[in-house]
């Protein structure tokens, strides 16, 4: 059984991948931190675990320096990195923050306003958006987990910007759930005030762009990306708009997918519309279009805690370990 | 007092109308109607107004024919065009449905799958955009009343197209609540489907897309119109995405929206990021906006059945009236 | 026009009175205050109220010494009792807060967990429930506005407390939104957690309970009072279980509480199931009733922020200021 | 690997079976049938499945004679007992309606307003509620699976009826999540209505009363039974509220619970308060209680869909099957 540390569990990132390591048969959960409630049995702080894990917070000075064979940090934006350069090489390291995704030092910190890791530590971990960099991540020992906006729609773009679909900008309108806000209380997630709202946020400037452009670049079609708050708690739903240098059939589209992703056991192509409802709890994407007179919507809609989060850390897990890639991950979306 | 009918009176359309009309001081309900529930009163089918009303629905076929002077028409698509053919020349009419909003019968079929009213009759209807239509609705007997994403987004781009600032498509992300879909239940409003929940519908196929274009037509802008369900009951949410032929700042953006609403009591021009909870239950159109490098978004908020539906009804009746334009719709948004 | 001013505008209690007083007649608001947004214009803290309102928040030390005519005092339990001392006799006062709602020190410091107000100055305030103390309030200077919960359950036991029917104790399960938290975001009010959430809080312990008591006291007839965390935004939904020392017909219930508030315009009596989403923004009170073989169920509804707050201190102050009881709370609940 | 099939399963309950069988070890479902749906896939019905399941639904009609090894009957009411009469004797058979569970014919036709199944097939029936009937149903080969209210209510209440701490009647507060309504639209289940809405049902008439009483039954203990409708999605809330003979303390209260299901791997005692959210997706029933001066609440929540139907049902051919009771149920609760 692989060991297994987690660095800031108490998020819901963190309490993710316990739901989800949990029921994985090839791994134990030796290790797990919080800051802030440190020494409290992790059913104190989650009690619909209760009866379910036998684990205590312990403060992040705690972290054991060896026995650990995988360590996922869940932390802030700008605490993996403070970490990262004294950890062990060889140690599995999967981080679902910001902090190593971003490869040009003076992008990371015009969009996270912080200092940038150091180039060196930076470059020792491969961008873990999986379907697209399978390879890779088999290969490597630390991964930067992507955000979760960024792989709905990097997902949805990448077969489009290959194939040199698209002419002219493409415009994202994503809509996220909001334990994307993470669970510490704040004004935009107070119950009165998200419930029945909708409202865009950081036009122009969220931290999740600078992940979409560096992995999908042309010149002529920039990428125009907003983020919106929704009233529901878990998903992204993004929607792609753009237009095309020609006219495309339905089946056309549906096959450049299938001809990209048809392998892919997590991302599926629905031929009607999506619906955020429809991957809820899972690690599945689901991806669909829909075509007219040379223009094209493709909507791509995941779980943010699973596809967009700890699901996608295990399953970069189970490659970096040599797990078969759905291990764990096998539960159906939830409905209702 | 102005004598008022309403024909379709226990749809969502109707009922809002008998709560705005019922605090009005200029008009009193003299007579409405519902085929479903002819003969109880309304407040049987509606509990909420237990006590406020002593209204009791008639069949249509008991429409008086004579000590009306508005009469509104809050029926399904189809039916209000075999009601009008009969009415009275002088009476005031506001027809809610789509029956009237558009010219072209070709294009008419297309988007309903029914057969058109005659052009005769269409012609003799005024498109009831109020604040881009005052002047006509003033002197007008009979007033089609726009869709509600039609009214999101003809106010949001009327003056982007005014001025040619738009160069190429104008992507339209329009999200609705579920009190749009009216008030029969369905598969796409069983709350245990549509709670928690987000899906686009309807791809290039709204009915609602054919009054924009009658409105605005540029032959190098076309409009992608794409409309969303999502998990709340009341409101339009509207984004719209555009390349400029050049770059402006934000303050010529509000400029351009002051220049053509700021007399306009139910536009708001929004600094920052309007949200869809800011108009609930108000007549009020939110507008804001957020541009870089010559790309732009305009939002564009209200609530479907106040400046969607009913709201904007009475507005066009108060002009057509001569009573003050705002009378009967100055409650506040709600909030929380 | 009675001058107003609002001590503690910028909490849910505060804004609700703002948007009721912003349309009432006889009244103009002159002054309110907010020490966290002190210096703001409330459309920066509340965008929905943009351009309606030419309203600034004042610290709470720049309470004018002259002008006012009515007081609202929305301030944080506690608060209150610190400024009352230093009013003026013949202002006008209602406090929204608990601190003069009790009489007995004792008690008062048992569930509020404070140092009780001065037995001179609660004696000094009337409890302002005003179906059941009208005559009361009309002729007074100062009144305590009710709880929420206590505003509900009493409304709904005072008739059979007064004609003794109950037999034995009163369960109460009283279900409320999570407005009822106040505008700041906590760890239950979070989105992610409160949606789809239900879960009691305070047992035996909710501050609301000795204002019933107070008023309702039999030695045979204990009343068990339990609150609930509802996912809904408004509203109070309270459940009163008992058994009664005979069987009584449906009529009978009906007619009990149709000869106590039959002439109440804010208090309705629901034939069927009443529904907290019936009063919704309105002054309302809604109750029904089941009986069975001499078990009696009584359900009461109100808005949290109207009836269980601010729409009741308006209701007292229209008394106070000899103005119809109704002004300025005219609107129906709002549906869907 | 044993073969399952599913009668009725296009409803909530029948695909909530496929959800959880389908990642079960140690069985394959070979048969589904749905009348509505028959010759469709079940991931056109249900798009979240899409890819995970190559099932197909049947006409009832052909039910298969021989090959399976366990029938789960997921049909409306009253359709169960038409089928069971030709089924096999050896047939493992769990129904999840309620046509078996009631062994009073009067008291079956009084509350389900239909004919009674035969007394003799009724009685080949075990009532399966898990942890109070285990032996039973291990030798059993035909479970009438407990309604989901019953379930909650059962288990909150069969140890204090057993020891005897009662005192008069004990009343029930049960709030429902709108999936307890089925997967047909209805009025009370429209998203404009349920949604922020709460509301009673069937004041003394549910029909899961006389699964309740037929279970526990004292002369001197009625069970007054109150269903509501609250606007989540998935869960059972209930609360119980009781007067004791005596004065007991809370530790007494968990000794009592520890002592009937300590070693019941699907019911927690909750030490504080326990929350419809945290057992949501899963087979656990939480159960909590607060006392106070002779006074007892006692709270009991599970998934309706879970323990309140599939899950218990499973969990009940676990026992049937000789598969460890756990199997296929080993989800945590999901949270956010």
């Amino acid at each position: 059984m692989a060991q297994i540390g987690i660095a800031g569990g108490s998020g819901y990132g963190g309490v993710e991948l316990v739901q989800i390591l949990r029921r994985h048969p090839q791994v134990e959960i030796a290790w797990i931190s919080s800051q802030q409630h440190a020494g409290k049995k992790i059913e104190e702080v989650y009690p619909h675990l209760r009866g379910l894990l036998d684990l205590r917070f312990s403060p992040i000075e705690e972290l054991p320096t060896s026995g650990l064979d995988v360590l996922f940090l869940s932390l802030p934006h700008g605490e993996a990195m403070k970490i990262v350069p004294g950890l062990d090489q060889d140690l599995i390291i999967i981080d679902l923050s910001g902090d190593f995704r971003i490869a040009d030092s003076k992008t990371f910190e015009e969009f996270y306003h912080l200092p940038p890791p150091s180039p060196q530590e930076q470059k020792s971990f491969v961008y873990g958006l999986t379907e697209l960099k399978r390879e890779e991540i088999r290969s490597a020992r630390r991964v930067a987990n992507p955000g979760c906006f960024a792989s709905a729609t990097l997902l949805a773009l990448y077969p489009l910007f290959q194939e040199n679909w698209i002419k002219g900008p493409v415009f994202v309108d994503s809509k996220t759930g909001s334990s994307g806000a993470g669970n510490s209380p704040g004004a935009t997630t107070h119950h009165p005030w998200r419930s029945n709202s909708l409202f865009p946020y950081k036009p122009f400037a969220h931290q999740h762009l600078p992940e979409i452009t560096q992995l999908l670049s042309k010149p002529d079609t920039p990428v125009i990306f907003q983020t919106y708050s929704a009233p529901f708690v878990r998903g992204i739903f993004a929607s792609h708009y753009m237009e095309l240098g020609k006219s495309v059939t339905d089946q056309e589209v549906a096959d450049l997918y299938e001809s990209y992703y048809g392998s892919d056991f997590f991302i599926r192509w629905i031929p009607g519309c999506p619906n955020v409802s429809f991957v809820r709890h899972s690690n599945f994407v689901d991806i669909g279009a829909a075509t007219q007179k040379g223009y094209l919507i493709v909507w791509s809609v995941l779980d943010n805690l699973q596809k967009g989060a700890a699901g996608q850390a295990v399953q970069n897990m189970n490659l970096m370990c040599g797990f078969p890639e759905e291990t764990g991950l096998d539960t159906a979306p939830v409905h209702p």
